[in-house]
């Protein structure tokens, strides 16, 4: 790594999160510097999360979740190339091979350092039917369901198969839109990022509002009639639907990267140090695409989300523009989500009791009841808390939330714990904010560092 | 210290939130030992931050306030002498003298223990007609007044001197049930704990749903009529109000441990150690009345809080229940508080920037405004961000957030960075959650960061 020479190329894969604030950076911190970008499809810098909610009508238009079109990226001095596919990848000779997908032509593009952004793509399988599906990973996708559930009147129930955030952020939006919603997991509950007592109340919260939720169900294809799709089958049964969505997970794009030599770490990512760089020189990736350390295992884990992307994009930036290392480094996750389903906020951070079993660490953990508010103030709101804490240190390792009454960015409190290793008899004396609209003299996560201290025969009990 | 025998005696003085928390710890400690508590008035155990919902008629009754009625703390084997008051304390000897308000007689009580809870009396001065304001400093006081506003049908216009919390949450209380209400204050802004920036919003909030707010005056009086109270005067206008709440805060007692010989610090309140000991060997004290260590200035202060009350019982419980030094140690305040007023939450920790500059600290501070939830989304919220951080250190110095779309909570956020010495340009990084309903890819906390990584010259700057 050196500093790049005025008029030096960095070329970017991929024109969303990762990508463009990555280049927002470069230009910002070397205006010197030649940035390219190759985005496959038409759009640049969205937001993803927001996909179900313009599916279910709560936003109006898909630019509206655009942050930066491709023309204000060019004016910005960022040389965007959209419908623009990289097909190849040299890192000896520093050169991509990109597909104009419009003209259909292929041209070579050189450049000094590329930041390799490429995303993830959509999980389908192979069942019989499945191209009947729609995956709704980007905005395109978003944009022709949309467009489905707009022109089609005879639609009487749609069929969203996956039950991870996506797929339960869909399945309310299709049920707010007035359309019944079958939601299919082969798994045993929602949310897997979630505990099962946990994943319980989010499965009731779906239930209550008018989902059909149909869980331990594999799916075993789609069937169509006239060319369109008339039923999900699973191992179990057959879900009548007129149309069907297929929300399975999305795997790191890494294709061409791993064929250019960059290596692949054990859960299907890009490796890269803190620094954002693969293992082969010139590349640094960033994004959904990339493995990072999770803070509380010490392991590497792959978490696909916006607010990463755009932070290690920039850490890579920092690195390209700098003369010798850059003074950014991504620090790892701590594995924090959170989401709004069904009128129900759920959040969690650390680790679940099994990725703390996977990860050898014992726990103890407390599971409660507790209000948002102050108990004799009206709607106090209901929240569930789940803590789990070392045995031995007293280390919060994970929590998680669900309930009503504005809990879910309360988690934040207990990441900021997981990410500095605070312990649970020491958290139980934190000064945290107090007053009836918010809760009890006790904060609900006090209240929960209280119950591991004495579970785990720390010191004090208070 | 030493352990104290089995039937030892252990008073309290006062049998709110700092002496039932020490009582009922005690209790299970030690159920050997013999627990009494002496209370002024009538009530025990009760939330003094909900008596404002109470006279506004948000909470039906003043019961539902109280946490455990003095049967129940009975009932819990702690023997609690209500409508009591401690008279004098004899630090050598070991003895209280109590007096029995309703009897009227006098008494003399040992102890092995002492508990010293007396919390605070609320500021009235002796100008003229002060006698014709009410103060909603107990539960029995929040009574009366809710008693006269709800039994007089005369009245129309209330006047609250006092722009503090309990101040603005009264006038807002007054309005909500009806009554016009004009809020005084002499301080040019309201809330003196925020900087003038963001108490200007607040003043925003209270003027939109429609209290008279009255900034720059100094009461001069209170002028009544037929023995009812007809206007507040100050030396700049005469206010005409049918009653009159005086909201002027509340100065620590401590007047009788003083008495017995407890070092008063520099804030007013009892000096106590990290185990909540007084000066004095046997005296321990907690709540309302004690000073505490600011974490981020180092220096003493007084926060009346139920939260630090609660806790601060718990400490001193464990130290006297100990043979030796107890397991527990408050290890101080970050000055954390929240508040809804209006529809509008408040929330501050750490060190306004008169706080810092009076305690030393150079800082940089930015002031920001944002949305709670993504700014595609209907209704995003409005938010007003204020963060300070240390120049050369880059430390978290102190955080306000004053806005709508349920903001107020996620100032415990900032409250754990001041609380551990977090530094601006390590929480740029942190994992906190993101999803649309929530805010943008960068937490607002993490925008306030970033800026202030920048203002400091520090290092990254993302």
């Amino acid at each position: 790594v050196g500093g790049l020479p005025a008029g030096a190329r960095v070329a970017v894969v991929g024109a969303d999160a990762a990508g463009m604030s990555a280049a927002a950076s470069l230009r910002r911190l070397r205006p010197d510097l030649d940035v390219v970008a190759f985005e496959q499809g038409p759009d640049t810098s969205y937001s993803m999360c927001g996909i179900p909610a313009y599916v279910g009508g709560l936003v109006a238009d898909a630019e509206d979740l655009v942050v930066r079109t491709p023309a204000e990226l060019r004016a910005s001095g960022i040389a965007v190339h959209t419908r623009t596919e990289v097909v190849a990848l040299d890192s000896a000779a520093r050169r991509v091979t990109v597909r104009d997908l419009d003209a259909g032509r292929e041209r070579d593009e050189a450049y000094d350092a590329l930041v390799y952004t490429a995303g993830a793509h959509p999980v389908t399988g192979d069942l019989p039917g499945v191209e009947h599906g729609h995956v709704v990973h980007t905005l395109e996708e978003g944009r022709r369901l949309r467009q489905v559930l707009d022109a089609r009147d005879d639609i009487e129930r749609v069929a969203v198969v996956g039950a991870g955030y996506i797929g339960l952020e869909l399945a309310e939006a299709l049920v707010r839109r007035g359309l019944p919603a079958v939601l299919i997991d082969r798994n045993p509950q929602v949310m897997p990022s979630l505990d099962p007592a946990m994943a319980a109340h989010v499965e009731r919260a779906l239930v209550d509002f008018g989902v059909e939720v149909r869980l331990g169900e594999s799916l075993t294809g789609i069937s169509a009639a006239g060319g369109r799709c008339a039923a999900v089958t699973t191992d179990r049964a057959t879900h009548p639907a007129d149309a069907v969505v297929l929300a399975l997970g999305a795997r790191p794009r890494v294709a061409l990267a791993q064929a250019a030599g960059c290596a692949v770490g054990s859960s299907g990512a890009l490796v890269v140090d803190e620094r954002m760089r693969t293992t082969v020189e010139g590349i640094w990736a960033a994004g959904d695409c990339v493995e990072s350390r999770h803070i509380v295992s010490g392991g590497p884990v792959n978490v696909q989300l916006g607010t990463h992307a755009s932070k290690q994009g920039k850490v890579a930036a920092l690195d390209i523009a700098a003369d010798g290392d850059g003074p950014a480094r991504f620090p790892g996750v701590v594995g924090t989500a959170v989401t709004t389903v069904c009128d129900t906020e759920v959040a969690r951070t650390g680790l679940s009791t099994a990725e703390a079993e996977q990860a050898g660490i014992a726990v103890a953990e407390t599971t409660f009841g507790a209000t948002a508010r102050a108990d004799y103030l009206p709607a106090p709101g209901e929240v569930v808390v789940r803590m789990l804490a070392e045995v031995g240190s007293g280390r919060l390792v994970g929590a998680q939330l669900v309930g009503t009454g504005n809990v879910g960015k309360r988690i934040d409190v207990a990441a900021t714990w997981c990410q500095l290793g605070v312990r649970v008899q020491d958290a139980q004396l934190f000064d945290l904010a107090y007053a009836p609209p918010f809760g009890g003299v006790w904060d609900l996560l006090q209240v929960g560092a209280r119950k591991l201290t004495r579970t785990l025969g720390l010191s004090p009990v208070l």
